[in-house]
């Protein structure tokens, strides 16, 4: 940890009046730490700085949301951990609105994060994202439905929720993005339908296009989606980890998420 | 505020790993102080205890709600106040999913809250309602949609947003319950549309029945709701305050609306 806490960083707690804690005004970043290094952490603060300015909230300089995320890698040192970066909109206002000047917070926890082992068990939640919301693309403190997806999965025997939007159409999981190969050709959820922009999302985009490999972003409904060749999951914590609806078999390995999983292996 | 504070009560600050705080994982009730007395602060408790129940937190006893309100009011004495109870879901778990073991965190704040003055303009907002998820239903920490709402009205000149529902019917308003009044009939919308149970609603429902008043909860689109006799807003806080669309003049006073204010006026 480093000797002086950055401006505007709580280094222990939060205080009653937080907007991120009684209303869930802010957000949040969770990030890899290799053990030696944050994984893509520009990446990550970009992204922050582009959610804050969705959401106008005045954002840290790059340079602060790196340094304390660093600062907390800290805590674990040498091992692969999870790095969780949050920025809420700072005390005050009135009810739901915000007081004249934001002074947002800015603190950053890590805990150990093992890679997750073998392909995830898939449910459909029956909690829909609203598109017409920016909360429905950005990682913001308000995750509570998020939550309660995962639990309703986790309920059914499964690893993981798929979440529809409110055209009951895929747009990603709780806590991942999703992705589906028909014929050959990659799929996953345009952001329009009600999914995180993901930077693993991102990579693996980058990575079938390097693959010479042909990507949609449709709409589509998961009967649809379930027809599919092989699915898996990205996030920053589980890099491409395949998936398979709850009930059924385990798939057997799919040579192109194999490909998927191998060219990002390196940054997850 | 007394001399020992409750189990599980922060005094001043929560932790850093707070689920209310990191996920929005917990539910609020902002009640009436009249200067001397919670106002309806056990219809209050119990609702705060319903949503524990659809959330699956464990959740304080009525009386343990009640005494943290009350402790909260010695702050602001002998002034109208809103007090600001809120429930968290404690620490731990491992991402979105919550410890074997929860331990709620229960606190409350209080602020001076003067009755507002005249009527309220009131202007649609883009984003919408999913009444698929419980949240739609329930004050919980993930309330940033509604402040987001109530920014986008504000931006229009307007005092309150009024939120649809992913169908496009119209469910409420970010802070406030709406009625309309239509053929000497009351309407608002039920909760399943994507509103909130709220507690200045059921009164003005019963309120009315008293008065002979015939109630409808259909599910509307705003056009239709649009060329209503009359419009107005509920909360705890405001109980009835008339309200008109942004940009049009504010209406004249409405003798169905003034009677309802009048019944209810006790108690808001």
């Amino acid at each position: 940890m480093p000797d002086q806490p950055l401006p505007g960083a709580p280094s222990e707690a939060v205080p009653l009046d937080d907007r991120g804690l009684l209303l869930g005004d802010g957000l949040f970043e969770t990030i890899l730490w290799s053990g030696e290094a944050l994984v893509l952490g520009e990446a990550h603060a970009q992204r922050l700085l582009r959610g804050a300015a969705l959401l106008d909230i005045p954002a840290p300089t790059a340079g602060a949301f790196i340094g304390c995320a660093e600062a907390a890698a800290g805590a674990v040192a040498r091992v692969r951990a999870a790095i969780r970066v949050t920025l809420t909109a700072g005390s005050g206002g009135r009810g739901l609105e915000r007081p004249g000047v934001l002074r947002p917070r800015l603190f950053a926890t890590a805990s150990p994060s093992a890679r997750p082992a073998g392909p995830a068990a898939i449910a459909v939640s029956s909690i829909r994202r609203s598109p017409s919301s920016p909360l429905s693309r950005l990682k913001t403190l308000a995750y509570l439905d998020n939550v309660l997806a995962r639990r309703e999965a986790v309920a059914q025997g499964a690893d993981e929720a798929v979440m529809l939007n409110s055209d009951g159409e895929v747009a990603g999981a709780a806590a991942a993005n999703l992705f589906w190969v028909r014929g050959g050709i990659l799929h996953t959820p345009p952001t329009e339908a009600g999914c995180l922009d993901g930077i693993m999302r991102a990579a693996v985009i980058a990575a079938a296009g390097d693959l010479g490999v042909e990507v949609r972003m449709p709409r589509e409904a998961p009967e649809k989606v379930a027809g599919s060749d092989a699915l898996f999951l990205t996030s920053s914590l589980i890099g491409v980890r395949p998936a398979f609806w709850v009930g059924q078999e385990a798939p057997a390995a799919h040579p192109l998420v194999e490909r998927l999983a191998a060219a990002v292996a390196s940054i997850s």
